[in-house]
């Protein structure tokens, strides 16, 4: 089963890297950004086939090594499709 | 308008980030991972309010800025409940 996970900063925290984007677009000649925030995509496969568990076990991947839950938020997809 | 695009990097190409996740989950006793992969989560916020001139802006932006499209493949996600 594969499954996503989506680590997006907490609104309030300080994106320099979102930032340095959105100033480059603007060099670009790219015009109407209000705002750039770059979070991190990580896709996991997993052996587990049950959907509950394997977002269980995801979850504790997240808060244990995956994402800074101080700073970060985490959003977990799983794709059911196979 | 939101939007978020994915960046992956496309099949083949080696990800030592994702394998160093990879390594640190078993280390952490997470077991039953076939594989991951890292990629980028970029949200941009845009004042065009029409979508189909917002996805070819957003993809000219990958195109040009934010995807290196000879390793890496992007998804543009544009939110239209706004």
């Amino acid at each position: 089963m594969k499954a996503t996970i989506n680590i997006t900063l907490k609104n309030g925290v300080l994106d320099p890297q979102g930032k340095a984007i959105e100033n480059a677009l603007g060099q670009l000649g790219f015009g109407g950004v209000n705002g750039v925030r770059q979070g991190k995509l990580i896709e996991i496969d997993l052996d587990e086939s049950d959907a509950d568990k394997a977002h269980a076990n995801l979850t504790d991947m997240c808060e244990q090594l995956l994402a800074n839950t101080v700073i970060e938020n985490y959003d977990i997809l799983i794709d059911k499709s196979e």
